[in-house]
């Protein structure tokens, strides 16, 4: 069950870094969605190894193949099986993690969970595994389109390290966020975290950082509570992503320094409808969307491979000395983008669906 | 689909703030388990109103009863029903929330996902809904007695607005929580925080915080990536609580401050195990426990109830000005102990089924 | 999970024979609905024990109570829980099975499977366990009200051990159905089936039977291929219910018997819509409801308690002679009928609503 | 949710009949089971098409390829991927099905349901569909060797039209089974069988069958009252196949005849164990398995696809005459035999696992 997500438009993801390849399947899809492997090739070519300086440079084209679902440019709504092959695979690049776990990576955990790991470039903890997400949620952009035109997702950097960008969340621009490599839609900003990124990686180190994630133009009335509250779904699936640390949505842990009739947001009538005259809530409010921008930021670690020696322990249980080597992100945030945004696709589109399904509407 | 939580031990919760009652069934329970309604009790007396002058003055014995699933002093296997009947409804006081809609509660978006509400009292979206969370997880403790014991979790205030707490994770005890009636184990902090809660209530405002949970004696191996990573699996049970904003776990926001090698845990031996020497990761790695202390923290806004004047609009979309009645807390955060600890309770309960159920060991 | 139905429309059951009472909650039930406690009782009342000289004679009025869910009248779109509470209990009457497991009944079996049972009455194997699938399919039917206008499940009893009713499905009405005590719409073999059920009761022995269950209005469209085909989630709500052998639908077993030429159902034009000249499909075809009636069979084997001694072993594994006492049904098969209905009821509520969510048009 | 099947050991199914291929991801198995592609191969070659002159002469090796999920020769815990790529797809075979819905066939639903429907080749509704099935069905069979060794599903063509076989469920093999070409264990009827499917072939027609199954070696507990007992997901797996139109365990419908004191399986102690003196149960009872040899039987309903023309109407509602071409079985049962078989591993498998979860024992 770990490995699937969403309740209507619910996706089952599978792959290693050094298997075969990686993809997803998509269930309950709506039938009569154009789709074409052109869009979801777009989006894993935000996400693919190799396309800027500043990540890892892993040679992999990640081409897509819908194998399922989809009949002369429609989908059916069978399931849709997208599939992408792995090809520059280097198992030996990894041979030293056969018999080590690096710290702060999944090696041991793994083990002591299921007895076994495919320790080629981390296996399944491997962000590779990303792919099948991405994917998904690029079909699910598509219901979208359909069903909430004018609903979109986007996500970029907010900071890394101590270097923080200034974002107007109401008019940041996908082209903004996808002007440069860092992904940072603060130009002056952006110069400098690709400096630091840069030199994070001369020293063999790395750092992590914080994405931030707006949702424009989401309709009232998503959400379930109380479980599955719309924030409770959005933090479940940002902390399913690799390397997060942390969630929060509108105010956040910064709101916990006000007091209610500061954090408040009254409401009044624009445009004919209900509005609030702050956003401190980030759009959710009781676990549904009441029609503002959600936004919400997610920390992301610094990356746990380093090219530095470190303490560890081998499988056998003896203490050694590792240093790694392979092919590694030393900043992932800005290949982070694009998952934190199909994250945030999937958790709209499912709720989409399953508020039509209990209510109608769309 | 929207008030079931788990895939194993899964329970499904319902009531709302003034109709007949609330409580929860929980399905999946092992069977032998010894379980009484004191065994319950217990816990709900920590989450009720009226426990102290600090809290909302609403007066709720919250006696439960169970109805189903438990013969002569055991579980049986089957869905154990838990019952608690609401008494102290006055739905009069809040007639004024019959035409509009509180600011930063969840009257509004109620009303635009449903079309209608129970407006009394809060409706589903009451704290009084925790009720069914923390009679489950009550059940779950016993799980542990008898699969993992040693297993707890312990959560307290760890700051009120501005008031932060200074509390050691690996050390702090149950007792040091409940010894004050703000649950904050810090006693000089403790007495500033009481005092500032009261001071709020007297202005008729309120304030939010932070509460820190931590998990003691949880084995290596909980937590299934990559969609019900252990992280993800809480914090969207977290997120899912009334008020909350945030949720960071180990080094959380802060962390992405420092460079991976300050960050990263390095391995070591120590009786007998693989353990860790620093614990950035807060206890889980790759979404899976390391048998190091989890611990995360939440963050809760301002309750939204306050007693000042606010402007709002009513159901038919006029601007008016509101001014609270009914009972409420002027700070959720003493309250919110015992709902975080139970949800931490649920996701490790189901976890740990579920590990048993596909690598054994339990 | 082992007591929760639907995927969208989903149910929770809980409650033993002899235990404080028996119940349901319903999660995803739309919004503003009219129920009240009266739409369900009518179900109810069919299903009780106690109605009529063929049927056990426990003093049971299962009169329901709604304790969350609904406001003023209408669903709220939150879980509605529905409450019934044991009376008529008298566990001293199953003392004889605290040590004895009855022959063809669950009590070894849960034994096995659980390591403990509730012994008093049969506990959650009790035929008692289905008031809570009756109450939640009573919600069920309002949603057709409101979606589905003219849907509705007619089940009737088509056979007593061999006596066989001549029934038209296409006609057959709720009324003919309720016009005698064992609900068998052909009055002559009503009759028949009567005097049998009350011989073999004197004889301290039981007979089963069949009941037939027709659907109509149904629309084309509903159920999902291919692990959810109607044909399937009828099959498996149909086999979920106690004393159930078999189930078929459309032309069944005897189908079997005939060459595709002489079993297709050829299709053409009728009132402006695809229809089908025969209906060997039942209605269903690859899965799929196709706007004809649908109809199927359920196999109800004879009551296991009798009260002729019969062999069986203790709990210590001993062989001993066992005589039941306590109250129960010659035949189900009078009982079962609303049963039947109910299952299909909520078949068909999920799968309407998860029609709505996949592809809309309700 | 349509394609996934099972709680803790889950599968997912995709492809159709004539796209890029089919195949299944199999989530939640437990790590460290040997698993080879030979090892699924196996059970693929006896459901693949061509293997005979009864079957379908369309020529597909369905080479399976795993893409994930396996190390150097072992589950790792982590999701299985299993492709079989389509090659000898022959749409234009199919074109006439493009503009006519095939009597009896799935052609009319899908469109009515979807608004689109693949028509090559049927599909989704395709028996192709099954492979996936197959595929998971053998990696449970692995999941039995470590945990229940000595557990095996042994199905069979029980009858073709009129001509029904003599088997004996306790004592027939996988050998006899596969001794000849229809799967008959009766050698004489066999023959008659296959003489029968040769002539309706000739004829251009199509006969249906019972396949019988038979699980031995299933431990008591299995199965999860009150919806997911055993018989109960028995059922739902197997009329989620093609062509099935009934199923009945144990005494069945037969069983419907007799009185209580004939039906009751009076239990005695055998090899220091608790058993039945017959087993009318079909090896269940209450929903639980009682470690009983369970035995159940499938109606398949002649193939749909005859080469006699048929009335029929258009996709414009135009009524025509159609007379199919393309590849297709006279009769399914050969080839239903593992597939009937694959499901009720499916079922055995979770149900395995989910006691695990449960109760423990494995």
């Amino acid at each position: 069950m770990s490995s699937q997500f969403g309740q209507v438009f619910r996706i089952s993801t599978w792959g290693e870094s050094h298997g075969g390849g990686v993809g997803v399947v998509v269930d309950g899809c709506p039938p009569l969605l154009e789709l074409s492997e052109a869009d979801i090739q777009r989006d894993l070519d935000r996400r693919r190894p190799g396309q800027s300086e500043i990540v890892t440079p892993r040679a992999e084209t990640d081409q897509c193949r819908i194998l399922s679902g989809v009949f002369e440019g429609r989908t059916t709504g069978t399931p849709i099986c997208v599939v992408v092959m792995n090809q520059d695979a280097r198992p030996d690049a990894y041979r030293e993690m056969e018999k080590a776990f690096r710290p702060s990576h999944a090696d041991y955990t793994y083990q002591a969970k299921y007895g076994i790991r495919n320790w080629q470039g981390g296996g399944r903890a491997s962000a590779r595994e990303t792919i099948g997400r991405v994917a998904a949620a690029a079909i699910a952009k598509k219901v979208f389109q359909q069903f909430a035109p004018g609903l979109e997702a986007v996500a970029y950097v907010k900071s890394v390290q101590g270097l923080e960008a200034t974002v107007d969340p109401e008019r940041v621009t996908f082209e903004q966020v996808e002007s440069n490599i860092v992904r940072c839609p603060d130009p002056a900003t952006a110069e400098k975290m690709i400096e630091l990124i840069k030199q994070v990686r001369s020293d063999g180190d790395s750092v992590g950082g914080v994405v931030e994630c707006v949702l424009r133009g989401v309709p009232p009335g998503l959400g379930e509570p109380v479980f599955d509250k719309l924030e409770a779904a959005l933090a479940g699936a940002m902390l399913s992503l690799p390397a997060t640390k942390g969630f929060e949505i509108g105010s956040g842990f910064g709101g916990t320094l006000l007091r209610g009739s500061e954090h408040n947001d009254t409401f009044f009538m624009g445009e004919g409808r209900v509005r609030t005259a702050s956003n401190r809530s980030g759009g959710i409010q009781g676990g549904i969307s009441n029609g503002e921008t959600i936004f919400f930021r997610v920390a992301f670690k610094p990356t746990a491979t380093i090219f530095k020696p470190q303490q560890t322990v081998t499988t056998e249980g003896q203490e050694t000395e590792l240093k790694a080597r392979g092919r590694h992100d030393p900043c992932v945030l800005p290949r982070a983008v694009p998952m934190v945004e199909a994250m945030a696709n999937l958790v709209l589109c499912d709720h989409l669906l399953r508020q039509r399904a209990q209510c109608g509407g769309f």
